[in-house]
């Protein structure tokens, strides 16, 4: 067993050390140190030998039996297997000629998830969120169904069954939706309902309206569906509804509780008059409820979908922002002549989704986990928005913040004629992730926009997100903005 | 406190205590037992009261509290809201108006996932999944990343990069895919990749070869994007390949490790002909290589990717069926020239995937657990396939297994003339759930399907799944099988 000497696992390297003995046993072969038809030592001998579980050792046998470097017999002996040279000469002959070809500048490389910095919008804390108790809901979840939820389910293309019962329960109480559990589609984060609806609803040449400045990731989802895109603009009433005269359009998309990126919430004047002109022209409106939960002032206004007696609205949602963005579920509550042919585009685009964390998220609305942790948030997001506010406005910088009672970010408007684009490439430079308004405005946002009558621009204006940070990062950011300064 | 003798938790419920509790107490509200500025016990009080956690009440409380029930002032008291009687009020008035409507028969509404029946094709044993140790990985991930793994991931849309990595190195060793990492993309199923594809390769009008029989869910995907589809026959040397003076496709969708569902493996001279015909008319070939893994005899072939010089192959994969379906982690390895077109369609379509279960994958295949695993199953499932033939044969039915280094499935052929449908009938009224190879045949799984000349039907046979059953459960099926008889 001498040869087994060579072997030397490093315990402070990051490589697994199941992967270092794969290796190094490979190494071994390619060496002749190891041949043909000889035997290893058991797994018990070679584990106590270099002090490792003998699991390890077990993974690294199986795994070079599966690619055919050593073979079993009988119970427990292990072998070279005959072909482990040649497979061996193999391996190193196609990784030598096989030239790592350079990575194309236009694919990202980054590693990792990171954290945001400071003041990247629309991004949760997700040290708030209580993950030990979302582990325990998932165990139990995968115990009490014998891992049924592990199988393929035909029936769940739009999502399990308890969880769209259990948000439907949710959005009827807390948002006045009117809806039955099975309008409710389970998707892969709201962009995939936002896609499948320009898939479904749209045919090349249909007129869509937006608004301006106004979500991009919508934006694509209609100019992937062929779509033709009208701007609306933004005042303090939110945006502005097409009226009798302007061009109806096929669908309208709408952030009515607080626009996006602005923060404006929509007049309820407005909104009677966006769900009456849709009655009129046979419009879908998609309303984006993205961030809705987070209020801290008044009580929202109620979701244009509970004044809707049309079945025109598609109101969407996202739990990226309340649980945490890796989860990647969102949901869409589609009007009944729309669910089937939903069902069915989604089933083409990818069957269902994964079943587990629907199972847990389904538990967590059940038990009132979700509830615990809105408010956790709410309340930690409150104290961070008056830190912000408070820390801001004694610095004073030009900016007008004209909607405060903020969700997850403040819209601070400059003076006309400021050049946002060029503050926010300063306070990058500075270490701090500002963006710009006019990042969002169709000029922006759509390369394909069309300068129609209607402008593409918007006012400038700079957008704080407040949600992720401690008071104390808020604090520190803003005096680094403070001495970067804005002029 | 009184009235708080009026709650009654029922332990034996199905639903869970502390949504009786949130009922319980609006109730009392409603009755007006409690009224506006009524203070309520402490949760420690009421704990103890109820023989209850005290995590219960502090659940019931925050629940109520932003729901607008109940008001806490200073920090430990909880108050009922001056709003909480309207609110009851018109809940109620709201559930009453509300006509839960009737689910449309179109809708699916089967509650849960159900583990598969014999003889159900393609379904992995999740019993076999080391659960345990996915979950230790899994723990694993989400410490050593400090929460990373929550956060929004720009640079994930095609997937985390160490599992494109692993996976990149698993597809180069196992099955000689020539491939860098960054050429992977990770998909929800490998349905998502068909689709995006579709929509990304096809215009409509362009034409598409499929097998006969074959998979509906390529079908389904190029049917999406407008395709016209031809179909080629299977014989014994697998799909038979267009020749010269055929019409040439965009695109042929092929599965030549094993051909779905057939099981017949393609001929390495048909391969080559596949691929140099690709490099001449400049067509697209989508290799699905969805159970290469399973192959209890003869070692693989190398899969039509490492064939191909021109760069016109994708090849697509999935981890359903060698962990479990309800994953949904697909993949498609991308020719250099569409990798960053796929990735701008896949960030429209839904953006990134769930982040926890790709870096968990990423540390199975690492670790060599994932090696570990198809080991076992290939051992369990090849004997279930020996179990399989061995009790079929004694049985004396008029199948004919022609390819029975089977997979997840054998196909046994019928004679000609057979009603393979009527028989998979029959079959299902005893229990057993056995496909006839005419439901996938391209009559059957294509609506579309023009008659142009060649035949839209197949031979008749059945196709027997053995992977997800003991070899208890596959005795009795048999025996359910030769009960009911063929004929």
């Amino acid at each position: 067993m001498r040869r087994f000497k060579l072997l030397f696992l490093d315990r402070e390297s990051p490589v697994p050390l199941q992967v270092q003995l794969t290796a190094q046993i490979k190494e071994l072969i390619r060496a002749g140190q190891l041949a043909a038809g000889d035997r290893l030592p058991s797994t018990r001998d070679l584990a106590a030998d270099l002090s490792v579980s003998r699991n390890t050792v077990v993974y690294t046998y199986d795994r070079l039996v599966s690619e055919g470097y050593l073979h079993s017999r009988q119970r427990s002996s292990i072998f070279v297997a005959e072909t482990a040279p040649e497979l061996q000469r193999a391996a190193r002959e196609r990784e030598g000629a096989r030239q790592a070809l350079h990575v194309p500048d236009s694919i990202p490389i980054a590693a990792g998830s990171a954290a945001p910095t400071p003041f990247r919008p629309c991004q949760p804390d997700v040290q708030l969120f209580p993950l030990a108790m979302w582990n325990r809901l998932r165990s139990r979840a995968l115990r009490t169904t014998h891992r049924n939820l592990l199988h393929y389910n035909s029936a769940a293309t739009l999502g399990l069954r308890e969880l769209r019962e259990n948000l439907a329960a949710y959005l009827r109480e807390s948002r006045g939706v009117r809806c039955e559990w099975w309008q409710v589609a389970i998707t892969s984060g709201s962009q995939q309902a936002l896609f499948l609806l320009g898939q479904l609803l749209l045919n090349r040449g249909d007129r869509v309206y937006m608004e301006n400045p106004g979500y991009q990731g919508a934006v694509r989802a209609w100019r992937a569906a062929g779509a033709e895109i009208s701007y609306l603009p933004i005042d303090a009433e939110g945006v502005v509804v097409p009226g009798k005269d302007d061009q109806a359009a096929r669908l309208l998309y709408v952030t009515p509780s607080r626009q996006f990126p602005t923060g404006v919430s929509l007049s309820l004047s407005r909104r009677l008059a966006l769900v009456n002109g849709a009655a009129d022209t046979g419009t879908w409106i998609v309303e984006d409820d993205y961030d809705s939960e987070f209020r801290y002032e008044a009580a929202p206004l109620p979701s244009l979908q509970s004044l809707d007696a049309g079945g025109r609205i598609i109101y969407i949602g996202t739990f990226s922002k309340l649980l945490f963005p890796a989860l990647r579920l969102g949901y869409a509550v589609l009007p009944v002549p729309l669910v089937e042919e939903f069902q069915q585009l989604k089933s083409v685009a990818d069957d269902h989704g994964p079943m587990i964390d629907q199972a847990t998220l389904a538990a967590f609305l059940d038990t009132g986990a979700f509830y615990s942790h809105i408010r956790r948030c709410r309340r930690a997001y409150a104290e961070r928005q008056r830190t912000f506010l408070e820390a801001i406005q004694k610095g004073g910088l030009p900016l007008n913040f004209r909607f405060s009672d903020g969700g997850m970010n403040l819209t601070g408007f400059l003076p006309k004629d400021y050049d946002d684009m060029e503050a926010s490439a300063r306070l990058r430079r500075a270490g701090l992730d500002v963006p710009a308004l006019t990042s969002y405005a169709a000029s922006h946002i759509d390369p394909q926009a069309a300068q129609e009558g209607t402008t593409l621009r918007t006012e400038p204006g700079l957008i704080f997100g407040f949600t992720a940070f401690t008071t104390e990062r808020i604090r520190a950011g803003i005096e680094t903005l403070l001495r970067t300064g804005l002029r």
